[in-house]
């Protein structure tokens, strides 16, 4: 149901052929109905779309209340649900949430008069300015750009087409936004990062006169923080995508498509490669290198550099399966102490007994 | 002192009376003094009040200048100290708080005509709304809520009755907010989650179309994010209280009266019960599901679900008890390998001498 | 190249003196070039100047561009480049930044009509208060204050003299600023702190009454959140450093001089020494204490109070020698599992080899 009230409805077999024109070939299996929305399995009411992407929660589809189901071609489907059948699934449901719900609209300003835009920034056509919103001297934005209130674009910034700045996110100056951006609320990018110079018990501030640079098709969660670099430049590659809360320090460079999940931190002066996945709460020590497609599980600290495809975990991070193997050994190390203590017992007794029969 | 420069002053025998009169019996023994305000057991002066809630502290109470103390019946306190005699010295205190201080005062903007609010919102009676605060369409606001300067309240938002929203607090659309809800400055609710799509190296976004729920009386801190559903609803319970900087995944639901201290991030689709207690820093994997009463410790991460009631520490986190026992293990493991090697060689010398004796 | 279009060079002899007159002696060896500006040994182009503070990264000297290096006396320098040679290079290459960059330069609002200033609000002389700046009633604002768009300054806050509040930045009523204060973007100051008492299951608000106080020359990164006491104040001492995300509870006390890196959480009645590191992710649990000089190394976790000058390391933290012998002993954990293993075989052969030659 839209605002206006209206529910737009889509036939299976419908959503069927816009599954595959997608490139993602589905088929309808079962009673070709209508339904208005998708939700989860436990949630979904009866004109409602679900889906299975995952086996692992196969034992929610026997108690859905969906009257359709999207999932795999070999997963059994209750008598009465209809099945939309695709071989990849996660991207059949994508393409169906979209068919049925669209992107976010966000509200049009056009240009708002409260708004505050120096007259030397170079705004591009189709701009959507909120009231509140501030864009400063010698800054150039790209077309059709979404600017929430409390937005601050800071002198010499540039913006490219299509970005998406919610409220309040803050560019510092000289920084650069690729082509469709989204930054969600409260996000801080440029900031000077922690440069001082020590000088008896007190701190010299090194100016930091560096920029940062995200590249196309970046998104960034709510309340992260980039730093600019000292010199040069932080770089955040094009298609990387990070949660709330994730802080990257100055000088660091994060290849495309990386997903670093909420409350990441990278320290200053960091390489990271491709489509390297941080999970929650990573940390990553300054000046290392992190290779392509890296895989760190959630709370692992990086304290060395990593190669290329490794799967670490553990603070300090090692390879995965050894950090398991060390962990389960821990979990029985008190028993071990006690095996190590009966040894010592049985040597002393053996000692004894040894002296006895010489 | 209030602003005017006024000082009030409160008898001993009134301040009992105030807090008998809120469920939580108090006497006076000593002198029937004046008091003008509350302070720790260290930094209180002649006129004031202190308190001791934890047994703990009790060698403070020895060198304080407070004229007065609140404290449980069976505390000893020095001679020339009144005693506020109380079976629930924290609850206690906690009125005599109000009585001397009173909560905070908000500046009183009306609905200010710098604030820009949508006509099609709804503003209920005796609305406190800044300069510079936002409201979008279709919003619907209870009565007496406080927005500061830079809130932004997303379309189709519903916030309850006395809600106080901090400056540059941001709701996005469709969320709900109960009544007494309190959010520090520079929070944000509802806000994309991590949800994409692997496609070859890129990542395709799952469009986060389920909101946000807040209970009533939730508060939360400074510079938190607390994701909206992909489908559905992430929710917070009633009573819940958040410290600063802590992040919830999309989808996840927080049960009521839970206490999250800062830097607490949960990832997304966890089940939380009632009364759960996070301690600073922890965290909590995807699709968990955490029992009642649990309790972790500070810094643990929580790798599985866990049953009501269970204290846990340790990242993995397990029994508290347990992790007790292996972190000794662990600090004394240098010793142990040196009892192990002195094992090997012990062993070795009874083979040769078992040898030479055979 | 400034924002018209003029390159200053400055000649390295020049350079020399202006560092040789700020206290830091340096000499030129080779060709007195002139330079533009400052840049990584990696970046550097031929017009700029590059520098080596630490010998880890000399490897680099060999393949830069640079026309000149800022570098200690005993370090050899590629042929045809330019030293300029200083006993101590990381303040040389402060000082030359500086020279030729000078600092940030901010845009010059004067007191904009679109800041919302209260009547009774002092606001010294050379101000520059960006529209959307509030500065609620009370509030006591020093000489040459530069306050970004969005920045909240409440009631009865006192800020000193030259502070830069960066946009979105939060003081919340009642709290101290020094001079010369920095504060990064989106930064919160004097919230409450998670103050409650248990009452049954739910939990009953303290009124959080004190505020927080920051000395002279403090600089705060990005999204940070600094709680105000519950009573008396919160402190963070003169020339203290913080890093982006970093979260101080309620009446902590940090000495003069600290440097805490991104994502410190520091929990509340904590008193820390003067001087203290904390790097990445540390978190330090309530009511400990912490001498001057202490080093915490990353995601360190601190349980326990600590004494003057100690390096710590691990969570919980321990003496760093022994938490490096500690995980290297874990790391072989299951190695020494082995050999108890054999040991307990060998034992079990002694056993019967006696028993036969008995």
């Amino acid at each position: 149901m839209d605002s206006l009230g209206w529910t737009y409805l889509l036939q299976l077999s419908a959503l069927c052929k816009v599954i595959t024109e997608a490139g993602f070939e589905a088929r309808l299996e079962g009673e070709d109905r209508q339904v208005a929305s998708v939700n989860t399995l436990e949630d979904a009411k009866a004109d409602q779309l679900s889906f299975l992407t995952n086996p692992k929660y196969a034992a929610a589809l026997a108690g859905t209340d969906a009257s359709a189901v999207l999932v795999h071609d070999d997963v059994s489907v209750p008598d009465g649900v209809s099945a939309v059948r695709c071989s990849d699934p996660y991207a059949g449901v994508t393409v169906a949430i979209v068919a049925l719900h669209g992107y976010r609209r966000h509200p049009v300003w056009g240009i708002s008069p409260q708004a505050s835009i120096d007259p030397t920034a170079k705004i591009g056509a189709g701009a959507n300015i909120a009231a509140g919103a501030t864009v400063a001297a010698n800054a150039t934005v790209g077309q059709k750009a979404t600017f929430y209130p409390g937005v601050y674009i800071g002198e010499g910034v540039t913006i490219g087409d299509e970005c998406v700045l919610f409220p309040n996110v803050v560019i510092y100056d000289d920084c650069i936004l690729g082509d469709r951006v989204t930054i969600h609320a409260g996000t801080v990018i440029g900031e000077d990062g922690l440069g001082y110079a020590p000088h008896g018990d007190t701190w010299i501030k090194i100016p930091q006169i560096g920029r940062a640079i995200l590249g196309d098709d970046v998104e960034i969660g709510a309340n992260c923080a980039i730093d600019r670099a000292t010199l040069g430049q932080t770089e955040i590659g094009s298609g990387s995508k990070f949660g709330n809360g994730v802080i990257i320090g100055h000088g660091s460079k994060i290849g495309p498509n990386c997903l670093f999940v909420g409350q990441v931190g990278v320290a200053g002066s960091v390489t990271v490669g491709k489509h390297v996945t941080l999970a929650g709460q990573v940390g990553v020590a300054g000046h290392l290198s992190i290779g392509d497609h890296v895989r760190a599980a959630g709370r692992s600290g990086i304290a060395n550099s990593i190669k290329e495809g490794a799967d670490v975990f553990g603070s300090p991070a090692v390879d995965i399966a050894l950090a398991k193997r060390m962990y389960m050994a821990v979990q029985k190390l008190p028993e071990w102490v006690k095996r190590i203590r009966a040894l010592e017992r049985e040597v002393k007794a053996l000692h004894e007994q040894l002296g006895r029969s010489e």
